[in-house]
């Protein structure tokens, strides 16, 4: 089956793929690796929080991560201030020796949407501190346009709430911030099926994060499967200029020709 | 990138592809080629129309099916009573050698959407005729169950009129089709995009039937890899066991081991 | 509060409401007579069956209807063919004395979908015997166009099915019905809520007809008055040319004259 | 036909309509004047910018305004920055004489949407000037909250771009503000017909703010007349509580008492 050969590229960065992986939610290291390898993304999200004793140890989270040769792209969750994401972001390069950094400042802890203000505060930080910085934002596209004015190298809207599989509550406002951004949109967040993924990369978007979709899917193999075709599709679909939406119907075989019965 | 294994089964015979294209719309025979091969389907639809002296020629329509190694399946598009449609499934049976018929009835010709008294009427008559009868219908559970129960071998539900690319207008009586037959349910009709397919194998589809949105994109080749990845993504993710829908986040790193800064 | 003056014809007959409501599903004759009230409806539809003898008896159901002065629209509830039916409807016309019937020929008791094959027998039948039909039919453009040029005097298709409250699930279908058909179209089943219902009416819809959402709410007066008012609104805004959807905004203050600060 | 007869508080005022309409858009004062006596609004918003010279003029909108004896709504229409947004604040508390304001700050001309960083900027600033303050936000659940926690008396989240006519995109979004604020919600923007208004309130809104759908349709003031009766429809039908929404259907009529046939 043909793959997409156009690359991903972010801050001069190529990536093989559009498919970034979160590794929360997995049931067990041996499920995220072949959840890994079954979407074949080049690059996966990790918590800080998730790097104690453990992960460190052989046979731990890094190690899987080193094995599957896929990037590291540390994030912020769990920060509700800037102050807080700027510090476990500092960390996180520490940890992780990479200066990219997906930066999540959440409002409350039931929607967990980012909080517009202490987002643009951090952003704004962590360019100025030499960070790669990924803001997950809300789909308001003067938000978006403003992060990526400020110098982030990718604007990460949310689809819908993390974790809610409530697909793109929005797809109205995904097009508006893809015509007025020029990094990189990586719908990240609300992802919960296959279609929606494809809707994403239709809608315009270069790249889809999600992760709940596949690692609390009763088959998490199996749905980064349908994952990787899912985004290749739409990828492809984006590109292949579909055809217009009509009210009435447009008869695929002409009248002519018709047989004489 | 890991394709389907598990085979569409259409009156005791399998297909290597859940994806069946439409011949119709297509700018040239080459571009039709390049569509089928990029497509990977395992059969492609014909009108008894097309089928003028040019296509029985060497280089004509059916021997570019030959070549490609694909199904034929023969439709009666174009035919507006039980009577005609009977007249040319008939017809079309002597010139492809076939039983199998798409059985179309149209109720009108702005929408073409199926006139359900003469279809059933029509897929009667076939059925006692010994045809293998794939009926296009309308999305109503009621009538395709009764196209089932009369020995309809699949039911083709329209997702949108014809050539409208407005997907599946009514997402909810797809899913009725899928439980009240037992036969393989083929959503035909109405597709404009890639998400459109994987959303109706999403559904409970077991096939897609797709002409125009492929036929008459800008890349028609580029579409129909779209598709294929779109239809193979919507068949994994339906068995994969979505994540439930929430109305509130469901956080994706749980918030025990949070660093302490 | 302005109201409606065009009024709904139906047969030549001039209805003073566009709202016409079931009587099943009420909790008590109190609670339903108090929401015919509150709707201000001129018509009710009741099931053969509720008339039983204790119906008949002063302070039943008929004394109610009678006391409200709505006309009476009889309905086959509960028929799955069409020789029921058409019984059904004869015995209706003897109890109520009028020759209006709301026809329904369900299809299953899980969705009570229409089956148009048993309607349109039954329509036809019911016509040449003198009655004024009005079909409970599906969202299906063709069947409906056909039950108008058969003779009903209007054609009620389904938004959903009865009871699941879950509004208009294909609105495209119903603007394609109220473009095929000269008779009233009245959205019968599946409203769930008011919006739903100036919906309806915005799609072109003449009348709507419905039980459940306000007879099984929990505030059914309220919801009476809620479904009069929605009625009125979609009627009103139909008629009065809405703006046109435009994907970026259009500033309502023009940028002229804005002060220098 | 009956009233709501609970009022809409805002900052300890009491509204006899839920119903705000903007001034922009009416072809002239005459038409605006009809406008606003049919949609019984007990507010409007005028655009400091639109007082000129001629509009306090007698028989100027201030004049139209007092006559209609609705409460004047200065907002900050053409504001891209909290500094700007500010002094046109108190520029039209000197020339209103109220210290209510609904505070707009663009993000850009294309969407009209808020900047969310500004807004926040302004509306701090505006309440410490003993404002009361009513701001145009997104439909961001945690920068509504956080409007409300600084001190504004509502807040007024977008349906969708000023004047385009796109309903509520998110209604998702409205649901969550409503959840998270304690103060007034004001669906403010994108309101297109009648169902959209009706809509909002059941969403949960206390009110609805519109121009462009009156102002610009083609009968403006039947468009009023049908906007009053969609936020009364609304707001009536989200006291009702609406039946659940079901898969199948649920039968009105039951089925004992069927007559045997």
């Amino acid at each position: 089956m043909v793959e997409l050969t156009d690359r991903l590229v972010i801050a001069g960065e190529a990536l093989s793929s559009r498919l970034i992986l979160g590794t929360g939610g997995a049931s067990s290291l041996a499920a995220l690796e072949a959840a890994i390898t079954a979407s074949a993304t080049a690059m996966v999200t990790v918590a800080l929080r998730r790097v104690d004793a453990a992960a460190g140890q052989p046979g731990g989270l890094i190690d899987l991560i080193d094995r599957c040769g896929v990037r590291v792209l540390p994030n912020t969750a769990g920060c509700y201030t800037a102050a807080e994401a700027v510090k476990v972001a500092h960390l996180a390069r520490e940890a992780f020796a990479t200066n990219w950094v997906k930066l999540e400042v959440i409002g409350d802890d039931r929607t967990l949407l980012p909080d517009a203000v202490e987002l643009v505060r951090a952003a704004e930080q962590l360019v100025d501190d030499g960070f790669v910085v990924l803001p997950y934002t809300t789909d308001d596209p003067v938000l978006a346009r403003r992060l990526a004015d400020l110098g982030c190298a990718a604007v990460m809207p949310a689809g819908a709430p993390i974790g809610s599989g409530l697909g793109i509550t929005n797809p109205h406002h995904i097009r508006l911030i893809r015509q007025v951004v020029d990094v990189p949109v990586i719908l990240d967040a609300g992802i919960g099926t296959a279609s929606d993924a494809a809707l994403a990369m239709e809608l315009g978007c270069d790249a889809v994060l999600l992760a709940t979709a596949v690692t609390r899917a009763q088959d998490p193999t199996a749905m980064a499967h349908a994952m990787r075709h899912a985004v290749t599709a739409g990828r492809l679909a984006a590109g292949a200029g579909r055809i217009p939406r009509r009210f009435h119907a447009l008869a695929s075989t002409p009248d002519e020709g018709r047989p004489d019965l």
